[in-house]
């Protein structure tokens, strides 16, 4: 059976949680890649390239290392919202998902450089939320301060109270499916070893 | 405003956690009730009855503060299962329920026995299993030991790779439905205060 190493290319402590959570023996290394939202794709493939781009940057230095890359995005009427800019982004952003059902997907990459694995998929989850007042927004931000976050909320933190229904993966939304993700490695662990 | 001491009359730690994820600040005193699954009663009321009968319970010793309960089962085919009795029972709950749908419920009481105050609810969520082998199974109650846990898993654990789909309220299967109970809470301090 082939060992290999694995980096995850991420700086977000819940998808190292998630992965953790199955098992995984791994180190964290995030990318230095810029995600660009003005590049005109659908949001699947949106979100499967800068997945990539993050595996493909942390893999030049680490070319015969298995790079693990996510990207998660929230889909509102077609449109891709990602992380907030700053605390006005942010009111903007919970305000337009207020008593609505969003789309959040995360787009994964595998990619290790020097056999040429390249594989990526993604998953995509439902949430709706209840209707915010205003002060429920302010005290959210305050306290939680979600800037780091694509749609500007934590479905892990304070702001749960405010979903009322999610359909699909609940890891999804934290940052990594974790179901779809532990299948395709299984196949890819297989693949490998064949 | 009316201040009142709260109690979480629960041993579950995941109560407990998600409580604290909305601020609540509460002491924690499980019941002594034994949950009998013989009463003859559908899941809703069921799981509702044995969430009054815990705070019940602790309200006696605690006449002047307000109690928290809940009750959570898993529901298949129209049939409650509560936790596992032993390892082979394990076994037996986790292949009932692979490869299908099944309804975790959770049933919440607030009681405080000197105002007279006693409401229930109870918030629904459907989970669809994959297809579990056999050491898939025997792999998970060996690491986990899931009897403490309805339907002998854990959404939050391990087992969360097995899981494809949820629709309804994430933490209502970890054992408190965090939406509803937000909710329902506001409602009664104002109803207190008024």
């Amino acid at each position: 059976m082939v060992k290999f190493d694995i980096i995850l290319a991420s700086a977000s402590p819940r998808r190292k949680t998630i992965l953790s959570q199955i098992g995984l023996e791994f180190i964290t290394l995030p990318s230095n890649t810029l995600e660009d939202f003005s590049i005109n794709l659908p949001p699947e493939a949106f979100c499967e390239h800068w997945a990539r781009e993050k595996t493909k940057d942390v893999a030049k230095n680490h070319p015969n290392t298995f790079i693990i890359g996510a990207d998660t995005i929230v889909v509102l009427d077609g449109k891709i919202l990602g992380k907030p800019k700053d605390r006005d982004h942010s009111v903007f952003m919970l305000k337009s998902l207020s008593g609505k059902t969003h789309e959040v997907l995360t787009g994964v990459s595998f990619f290790h450089l020097e056999s040429g694995t390249d594989i990526t998929f993604n998953e995509s989850t439902l949430v709706s939320f209840d209707t915010l007042k205003d002060k429920d927004i302010d005290s959210y931000i305050d306290t939680y301060k979600p800037f780091d976050k694509a749609g500007s909320y934590g479905i892990q933190d304070g702001f749960s109270i405010h979903i009322n229904k999610i359909t699909g993966c609940f890891y999804n939304v934290m940052g990594l499916p974790i179901s779809k993700f532990h299948k395709n490695f299984q196949l890819l662990k297989k693949e490998i070893n064949n």
